[in-house]
């Protein structure tokens, strides 16, 4: 195999890509937690680095989540960047700002396309500084 | 297409996966500047999120590398994930603490496996909290 650079950023991948990194943002702002875990690969491999939290597994990603307060989710993009690999992979990137808060957010997502969808596989969110 | 469970972690991309971020980590606390630029993906597309700055674009990140300070790199590994989906495609994720500073880093790293060999198309470092 390897990927060839013919196959990055393919049109048909790009758009299922911001389609399912849109649903993902939506469901956080309103702490629509069902699809934050359906977005999520449900595998002990899952990792997300929160920017206080480091959380190994899919079932403690979940925790956190029904775990953590519903306020003050709401957050600006100020940069985007999403990139395919072949039909199967991608990573997805922003940075953003939260109401009162003067250090930039940081997302990384990588997300893998299974049988079931497109899981994000492992995820960091931190702030600068 | 899509990523098969049985695709998870073939232990010959691990292995391939855990040699270059061997490689990787090296060259980051040696500052083989030559080495770091050669594992990253020659690409516009390419991002590296650090603890307070937003590099895009290989070229950026280049840059950065060449402008920084060679000393205070070494770092323990207190934390360590690598996951490969099929044979090209992979993430890697660590917990590091560096002397003297009480915060956890934690890097993440995506890598791709093109014809010129394995890359990172996305790094994000940060420090918890």
């Amino acid at each position: 195999m390897t990927v060839q650079s013919a196959e990055i950023n393919l049109p048909d991948i790009v758009a299922e890509v911001d389609a399912v990194f849109a649903a993902y943002e939506k469901a956080l702002v309103g702490n629509d937690v069902a699809m934050l875990d359906a977005l999520f690969w449900n595998a002990p491999q899952t990792l997300r680095y929160g920017v206080g939290e480091h959380l190994y597994g899919f079932e403690a990603i979940q925790a956190f989540r029904q775990g953590r307060p519903s306020q003050g989710l709401a957050r600006e993009i100020t940069a985007r960047s999403v990139t395919t690999f072949g039909s199967d992979y991608a990573v997805a990137n922003i940075e953003f700002v939260r109401a009162g808060n003067p250090r930039t957010g940081r997302q990384t997502q990588t997300w893998v396309r299974f049988p079931e969808g497109w899981k994000v596989v492992a995820a960091h969110v931190s702030l600068a500084g």
